[in-house]
């Protein structure tokens, strides 16, 4: 299990879940992560740097690469497009960083279809009551914002059986810890080793030939 | 996920591996542990005591307790029988304990049947080359022996497939945690968590109800 190959992880979850703080936090703490960076067509916003939040593409070449293939899942959002480079991924991957992917749970079914390998993981709050009331603490956004959160996190619920794993997002340090350890299981499972067990299988039989 | 199920966790490996060490070592370290303790109608050996090696029962009530359908897993080895008690390993998993059967192939695979949700783990040496030192290391072993555990060891390798994840035994420390994260992880599967899910999806529908 020398030659480690990246794996490709999705990671979703309820808005208020605290993916974002999660993510930034277990990649500040392990080095063999890199979260991937989307293209879009939309503006920057302000602060925001080309290459840094996105790589930010005119529509027409946008719409280029994907009739190219150059995507390895795409998504509209009220009139933009947002998808993932397959060669910036790649490239990562084959350098042997477990590369992830922040997406919505539609990208996060285009992967899994053509990326049977990828690791799904959905991060959850330890309840509803607490993510109704970390909405509530974020003091800026309104009722009807949250509860228009709320009902997106109950469509978003119907889809969970599609992901391998739940992390419940709890206390952060712990939550990290968490899924790090699913992350670093997932290298251990026998179908990402079948290279090495072939090499360990011909040592054996090199080993009792002749007997 | 308060209410966490214990796993049944099957653990196979070349004869050299480790496995015995390993997994001493991971139940001394973390107390969610527990091997399961096999019934067998081979006499007890000098300093074996009943129920702490093995439960030692006679032929008979061996076979009686086949047909009542009381072992998870069963097998023959030189005119003595080994089985694991259904019982003993259910009371353990109720009370929330992962328990670890360590048996062969033969016996992984009418696990694999009758539990689908079991974890089958495969402890390997780092190289067959470091398997062939360490069996010539213990001395006791005639060079016959060893051949002969190559030999079971290439025909065991066929069978590693059908195991789930792969543990690589080179330094016992770090094996133990690679082991544990891998059981971790297990538990924060989507299909061991299903039950959790629909609460969740209750609250969330309670929630956003009358709107």
């Amino acid at each position: 299990m020398n030659k480690r190959k990246g794996i490709l992880i999705v990671v979703s979850g309820f808005s208020g879940a605290g993916k974002g703080t999660l993510l930034k936090s277990l990649v500040s703490k392990y080095e063999n992560y890199q979260i991937s960076i989307s293209a879009t067509t939309r503006s920057p916003r302000e602060g925001e740097k080309e290459g840094r939040e996105y790589f930010f593409v005119a529509k027409e070449k946008f719409e280029d690469m994907i009739s190219k293939g150059e995507f390895m899942e795409y998504a509209q959002y009220v009139g933009n497009y947002y998808g993932t480079p397959k060669k910036y991924v790649e490239d990562r991957m084959k350098k042997g960083k477990d590369v992830i992917l922040e997406i919505e749970i539609q990208g996060a079914l285009q992967i899994k279809k053509n990326y049977p390998d990828a690791l799904l993981l959905f991060v959850v709050p330890p309840s509803i009551l607490e993510l109704k009331n970390r909405l509530l603490n974020r003091g800026s956004e309104t009722m009807e914002l949250i509860e228009s959160r709320l009902r997106r996190a109950k469509e978003e619920a119907m889809g969970i059986e599609e992901y391998d794993y739940i992390i419940v997002n709890e206390e952060l340090d712990f939550s990290v810890e968490e899924l790090h350890h699913v992350i670093e299981g997932a290298h251990h499972m026998t179908s990402r080793n079948m290279e090495w067990i072939r090499e360990m299988r011909e040592q054996l039989t090199e080993e009792v030939k002749g007997e």
